[in-house]
C-alpha cells in the first residue's frame, strides 16, 4: 500500500495562476514518487479580505451563517483551479469542498469545530490513483449548511485529514522554509530547526510565531500527527514537529526565543484582596470575549494589591473600557495602561530536566541592562515583559547566550 | 394559504453591493406585500467570465466537472451577500446553493438538465417566514458533484422553482422593462407588450432577442408556469407570459418583428438531388455541434441542386471547414459563404388564424425594394433573409404596417 501524503499550501501559495502552476508542478512531482497525495488549499491570495469587504458593504453587522457561505467560495475557487492546473501534466486529480468530502462540523458558524471526517470518498478516488484535492478551511453540519473553521482553518483541515486517513505525513507548505530559532528579522544569527516537539511548537506558535495556529499543533498533538513544516518554493526539508522524545535526547535547553511587541499591560491599583476579586476582573472581561495572556499579582501588606495583565493591543481600548466599570464596582483604585511593552519568551522542552533556566534568563537580561517587569512561565517556556524598546537587544542576547546562534 | 412568488435577478441587477442593496429593498417589499418570496440570483456581473479566464490561465482545456466547481462559486457569492442585504432591513432571509435546496440534476456538466428538485427544505423555511434566497444555475449530481446548467440556467431555476412549488408567477427582473414588440434601437416605435404567448416568446427567443433563453420558455410552457418579465429598476408592470388564449381572444396577428444580423448562409452549389444528400451534410455538421437555423433547398431540374443554409457567425469558420470535407465527399460543386445578410422575422399566434399573413410580409418588404433571399416559416412565424444593410429599414417598415407602432 502506498503511503498517503496530505499538502497544504496557504494563500500565498495559491495567490494566482502563475502559483498555482507552481503548486501543480510540487503535486504531481509527489504522485510521481508513489504517494498517495491529498492536497489542502487555502482562498486565493487575499481572496478572503475582499469577500468580507464585500459583506461588509452590504450589511455592517452580517449573519455569520451567511458570511460562511459567502467565504466558504474562496477555497472552492482554489481547488477546482488546482485540479485543473493539475490535469495539465496528464496527472489525474479531482476536486472536493469540505461538505462534498463530508467533514461534518458544529454549527458555530466562522470558528465550527470538525467532529467527524467520513473518509470514504477520499478513499475511493485516492485507490483510483488520483490526487484529490480538498476545500481548507470549511466543513458542513449535518443539516448540510455551510461552516468555516476560523483562522487557520485551512491548517486544521490538513491535520484533520492526515489523522482520519492515517498519512505518513502533514506537509505545511508556507512561504517560510521552517521554523527558526526567532524571528530572522529581529535575530539574524537564528537559524532553522530541523525538528521541534509538538509542545514547543505550541508555545510558539500561541507566543505570536506566524507560522502554525495553536489549533491545528493541539489536535496534531493529540492524535500524534507527524508536520512538516516548508518552503512552497523550494524542495529542502523543512521542520518536522513530532512528538518530544528526540528532543530530550538530545538535550537541548532552550529550543527558541520569541519577541511579541503587539501586546499592552494594564495594571488595576489598590485591588481589595479578598476572595473572588481576580475573579470578578476576569470574569468581566471573559464575557466580553477579551483573551488574557500574562496575570501577575503580588502578595499584599496592605490589605490591597496590584494587579497586571496583559492583552493584545488589538483589544487595548475594549479592555480598558470593561476594566474601569469593574474596577468601580469592585472599589478599586486606578487603572493605568501601558502599550509600551514587549514580551520576550525562551522555549525549550529541555527547560523541564534543567533547573536554573530561568536563573539564566533574568541573569542574560539584566547583564544587558534591561528590567525585567513581569514574569510568567509554564514548564517549558519562560516569558518576561520589557520596555518595547529593548525587544530586539534582549532577543539577541538571549538567543546568543543559550547557544542557538548559527555556527557558520 | 400565502402565495408564493419566484422572482430571478440577472447578474446585471446584483453587479456591486449598491446594486444587491437595490434587489433587497424590492424583495422586502414584496414579501411586507405578505407574499412568501423565493428568490434566485445570478452571479454578480461578470464574476463568471472573471472565473473561466482564470481557468484558462491553469488550463487551455479544462475539465468540464472542474470549470462547474470553479464557476459555481459566482452564484454562492450572490445569495450569500444577498441575505445579508436583506438581513440589514430586519427581514428574515436565508441562502441556499443548488446542492443545498435539492436541485438534482444529471452529470452533463456546463449545460446538465435538472431531474428534480426537492423542495422540502425550501417548504420548511417560507413556513417560518423567510425569504430564501437560491443559486441560480446550478444543481448538484445524485453523487453531490456540482453541475450548472448552461447559458441561462439562472432564469432555467427560477421556471423550475416556480413549477416545483406551484408558485402563482416567475418573475423575471432584467435590465429591460419587459418585452417590445422589437429592438427599440432598431425600431424606435417599438412598444412593450402587455403580455404574450409561451410559443411567441420562444421564437422571440430562438430568434436572437435576449431577454430570456429559449430552454427557461420550453420548461415554462410545458408546466404552465406564469413569467413576468419586468425591469429590477422599476415598479412598473412588465410583460407577462402566458398561454396564448388571450391573444387569440384580441386577434392581435403579428405580436413582434425579430431582426437578427448574425448569421452568415452558405450555398452548396449542384450538390447531387438524390436521397441522403442533406442527411449527410447535416450528420456531419451536427457532429461537430454546428446548430443550423434556416434551410432551403429548391426543386431540382437538372439532378443536381443548390442547398442554402445559415448558422451564426460564430460558427462560421468551423462550418466551413466542415462543409468543404463533406462537399469533397459527396461530390458536390463549390461552396459559397455569405456573411452580409440579415434575418427579419414577424411573430404571432395569430397567423394561425389569419390567412394571407406571409403575403402581406412579402409585399411590405417589395414595396421598399428590399430583395428576399431565403424564406422560412413556421405556424407563428415567418423569416426571411435580406441584406443586412436593409435589415432596419426592413424591421421598421414591417413594424408599422402590421400595426405594432407606438399610438403616442
Amino acid at each position: 500500500m502506498n503511503k498517503i501524503v496530505v499538502q497544504k499550501y496557504g494563500g500565498s501559495s495559491v495567490a494566482d495562476p502563475e502559483c498555482i502552476k507552481k503548486v501543480a508542478d510540487r503535486v504531481v512531482k509527489t504522485r510521481r514518487q508513489g504517494y498517495k497525495v491529498v492536497v489542502v488549499v487555502s482562498a486565493l491570495g487575499d481572496t478572503t479580505d475582499r469577500l468580507i469587504k464585500l459583506a461588509s458593504q452590504v450589511n455592517d453587522n452580517p449573519s455569520e451563517r451567511e458570511l460562511d457561505m459567502l467565504v466558504s467560495t474562496g477555497e472552492q475557487v482554489s481547488v477546482a483551479l488546482l485540479a485543473m492546473a493539475i490535469h495539465k501534466h496528464g496527472v489525474e486529480a479531482i476536486s472536493f469542498t469540505g461538505a462534498q468530502v463530508g467533514i461534518i462540523t458544529d454549527a458555530s458558524y466562522t470558528q465550527a469545530r470538525i467532529i467527524n471526517i467520513n473518509t470514504k470518498k477520499i478513499e475511493e478516488e485516492l485507490k483510483k490513483g488520483k490526487v484529490v484535492i480538498v476545500a481548507g478551511f470549511q466543513g458542513v453540519t449535518t443539516d448540510q449548511d455551510i461552516t468555516t473553521l476560523g483562522r487557520g482553518g485551512s491548517n486544521l483541515t490538513a491535520v484533520a485529514l492526515s489523522k482520519a486517513l492515517g498519512a505518513d505525513v502533514c506537509e505545511m507548505n508556507t512561504d517560510v522554509d521552517g521554523v527558526y530559532t526567532a524571528d530572522p528579522r529581529i535575530v539574524p544569527l537564528a537559524h532553522k530547526l530541523d525538528w521541534i516537539s509538538y509542545d514547543e511548537m505550541l508555545e510558539l506558535a500561541s507566543l505570536g510565531s506566524q507560522i502554525l495556529q495553536p489549533r491545528s499543533v493541539i489536535f496534531a498533538k493529540k492524535f500524534n500527527v507527524p508536520i512538516h513544516v516548508r518552503s512552497s518554493f523550494s524542495a529542502k526539508q523543512g521542520t518536522f514537529i513530532t512528538k518530544e522524545a528526540k528532543a530530550m535526547m538530545e538535550g537541548v535547553v532552550v529550543s527558541g526565543i520569541t519577541c511579541n511587541k503587539k501586546e499592552a499591560k494594564i495594571t488595576i491599583c489598590d485591588a481589595p484582596d479578598r476572595p473572588g476579586t481576580a475573579a470578578k476582573i476576569f470574569k468581566a472581561l471573559a464575557v466580553k470575549e477579551i483573551n488574557i495572556d500574562m496575570i501577575v499579582q503580588n502578595v499584599s501588606r496592605t490589605g490591597s494589591t496590584d494587579l497586571s495583565f496583559t492583552v493584545t493591543n488589538a483589544n487595548l481600548n475594549k479592555t480598558m473600557r470593561t476594566t474601569k466599570d469593574i474596577v468601580k464596582k469592585i472599589g478599586a483604585g486606578k487603572v493605568i495602561c501601558d502599550d509600551n511593552i514587549a514580551k520576550v519568551s525562551i522555549v525549550g522542552v529541555g527547560m523541564k530536566s534543567h533547573p536554573g533556566v530561568a536563573a539564566r534568563m533574568f541573569e542574560i537580561l539584566a547583564k544587558k541592562n534591561i528590567n525585567i517587569e513581569m514574569i510568567s512561565t509554564s514548564e517549558i517556556n519562560i516569558s518576561c515583559i520589557i520596555r518595547k524598546a529593548k525587544a530586539e537587544k534582549a532577543a539577541r542576547s538571549l538567543h546568543s547566550c543559550f547557544g542557538l546562534d548559527k555556527k557558520n
